[in-house]
């Protein structure tokens, strides 16, 4: 494929999954290789190479015809890859996922009192080390508004209980509806309602604080101290209808000894907790996750 | 106090337990001085400084007066020791256990048919890391004889079924019977019962491949697999009648990816499960670990 | 000793270093007990338990007699220890050093433009996890004021280069004087020299973006990438004259693949740099260093 | 691609360098989809995707049209590969290297006294954790002979000195013709010379008890000790002719404290020693590594 002076290329992250067999390495490549493709990363996962189920994720560049602007670019190259893809969609019974390195994403950050994991992702997001936008904080105490304000970032309080929680996620629906493509639970003290987790499949982050499925639900750091454990952990997964039982993304270990009280853990237990979330947030970003089976597949 | 050119140096190794209040550093380390002893190594832990409980360790040595003889000279120092603790056992209602670094401690060493535990601690023992004699290996398999009679160490074959399984343990017992301070379960895949948890109290080390609390029980990295960790462990701990929820001595854990099968964790686990061990015999064999409200104190 | 009811508690901790030989733990402890001391922590290090050094670290309560001001009650306990000690003075050559859980500490933190060490303490300090008072913030940049400035800190820009620097280091130790117990360089891109160095001796914190001594000097990440390593790391040390070749107080480290580049490093390294430095000044702070021949003992 | 009855499937491991440009991936995976095959892993790496080199490894399985022996099954599957690539090898100027599950490599293991990493080596190799033959053990010291010969692996003899050394590496290289693929020094405790290393060029691996580039040379633990590092570690890379400078293929660290001697430190050094060289090892097995350089690529 010729480049012509005038092109621009897009950087696409795509991730394909489809029944496993011959032949589809070689046909997505082609299909991608067709369009003027430039493959910068890819990787696969097979669950088993006979009958199995493939997963692949590439990251590469593609030309684009017309002259650049933020909404006809991606559109030109997603007809491209649209066409290039039909036949394997028929062929291969291939599903696919794009995403676009110059459309941001837009994150929705729940936080309750606790804000070590809003600072640390509002931080990464002022240095650019997370390439999304923080769309809006909504939280259940006014708390932390100074701080989200500061930064220009829309912050919204929505007090909730078990009389009006219905009500209020509805308010949230609202407030998210075309605003927000993906939800970060910072140590966010409320259950969502399956309505809420409906709305957002595979697209809300939660960060508990321990080593799951050790300790799930409430009061981890307390039970980890009962069970006088030696290490203690903290654990991103998308939220699903069962408590702490959804796809991990990511978990991190911390030593500790018989020194440590509870309140010693929690302490330091939150400088796990924050990394661990803010690196399972930016993989989802990067397009590197797929969902199967309750599992996830990080690509690297 | 004068040391006389006959004098020798005993090592002891001394663990403490009492109510916490003032004055107990200062009366056992002066109880010490007074019988000659230099402190080398000292530890404490109190779960409340306000009524709480009192640990400590204490590693010293300690001159004997008369001529050194094996069994002679312990119970000289074992004399001094008692003397000068007697007041102390009034005044503080301390209790404390003693181990002499002149006295290898005796491990039985129980194993199935996995031998990465067992190889491990034979290396480490023929290597000097293990500051304690393997007394026998008791096996209900054949497969590891060879292994083990090559270095001297008896082995004793004792297949055992439920139906004979007060039988089996009643020989295991009489073969341990004077001959075996501690026992290692070294991956066996046998439940021991009450009678022989009790027969050695805090004094059975077992490997459990995960890191407990999560998936105790049976096939820990089956069930790994299926929820998807990125992060797999190994627990050392104490055997208590409840399976798998005794004090914890030392844990340790493995990152791992959606690429990993079970068998895969399996075989990447042992790396941890041999270590984990090996490092739970090595602070039990120095003295250093205290139980008390089913956790442990492992003193650095 | 009596406590009487308007006694209270003044927590004190203490680090010793002695030549060792035996006597020294009682004789501190009684000592400590006879002025109704509670101990509530003690650890302790020989370097040969034959003519070697002793060094020791107690934590503990001592009564105070006089009703309380936060002056009096310093020179009250200090008094009493001061008698206390000076017979172990004498008897074992003891220096001591003391410090006040109710005095914070005074620190100063040097930055320059990379923002995520300062960001840290920042954050640890207003949610009390480090228990020192942030005195000022001195710049070569003015990047970070309003961030400083907006928590009630004291921000000064001292610009620097080669033929300013013999005054601004004047200017920036007047500024200091009196009002810092010790110094923070949370990435400081500026040599010290000798003489700033020798008015904070063992008292200036520097976090370097290696694993010491490897890549040791300037551009650490870009020699890291050249050598291929698979894990970088960072190193806090205590300033001396030779760059980078102090007393190491703490390290950590994190895998790195090929895929890395040098920038890549950078801003992952970020996260091991601001948890490592924070480590070290809670240690600092909490009075858990002594220096020896070069080395640190960090008492657990 | 059809498979008759009589096929059987050859697993094929494929690592590829080039100069990057588009339409490699698409080439490659259509090429080998040309001859049956399936890919069950890939991996690429780009360290520029303008004007860089560009590197991959492909696992798959590839059916085998004739009767199988083990010779003519290699040839038969190699034969259609080298067909199919020979176009590619034109256009994209590719390299490539084939290695089959089939064929296990051969390693030869030099070790002096020491002997965790041989250890180590021979038990992974008993439980099929390695997939090679250890075709035979070399040592300057006859002390490991037995444990070699009881497992049947021939053990040879080669004393060397400063004088003796061109002929012994001449009676080396004579044992090793043709019948090793590899070398793995598990604490061989001289220094190659350069006409051994150049007849085995990215193939003899060493392990280096430190964490390089860190105390390369000579007695790391000690010099470890005298630095007073936090973290001590083990690297294993290939050999070049610069001591201690060749390609880093893996890494791993362990924690220790103040209270460690260097004795300590090489005493707990060794389990990571032995696991980081056991790795390294695997992954050579495996064709995960490729040198570009003087770094290493190592495909998950």
């Amino acid at each position: 494929m010729m480049m012509h002076p005038q092109d621009s290329l897009t950087h696409v992250r795509i991730l394909i999954a489809c029944p496993d067999q011959p032949g589809i390495v070689a046909a997505v490549a082609s299909a991608l290789y067709g369009i003027g493709a430039n493959i910068t990363e890819s990787a696969q996962h097979t669950t088993d190479p006979s009958g199995g189920a493939f997963f692949m994720r590439i990251a590469c560049y593609i030309p684009s015809y017309r002259e650049v602007t933020a909404s006809d670019e991606a559109s030109d190259v997603e007809t491209s890859l649209f066409e290039a893809f039909r036949p394997l969609v028929n062929r291969f019974a291939i599903r696919y996922e794009l995403s676009f390195g110059h459309q941001r994403q837009q994150m929705a950050i729940f936080v309750s009192r606790e804000d070590h994991c809003l600072v640390e992702l509002l931080w990464q997001r002022q240095n650019d080390a997370l390439l999304a936008d923080i769309a809006m904080v909504i939280s259940n105490h006014e708390t932390h508004r100074a701080t989200v304000e500061r930064l220009g970032i829309p912050f919204h309080y929505t007090p909730i209980s078990a009389d009006t929680k219905t009500a209020v996620e509805s308010r949230q629906l609202n407030l998210l509806d075309g605003r927000a493509d993906f939800l970060v639970l910072a140590r966010y003290m409320q259950v969502l309602s399956p309505r809420m987790i409906a709305a957002f499949p595979n697209r809300i982050i939660n960060i508990h604080h321990s080593f799951l499925p050790a300790f799930s639900g409430a009061k981890p750091y307390e039970r980890a101290f009962a069970r006088g454990v030696k290490i203690i952990g903290a654990t991103a997964h998308y939220v699903t209808e069962e408590l702490d039982a959804g796809p991990i993304i990511e978990q991190d270990v911390l030593r500790i000894d018989h020194g440590y009280t509870a309140a010693d853990m929690r302490r330091v237990g939150r400088q796990i907790e924050r990394t661990v979330l803010a690196r399972a947030v930016q993989w989802h970003i990067e397009g590197r996750i797929l969902v199967h089976a309750n599992k996830t597949i990080v690509f690297p």
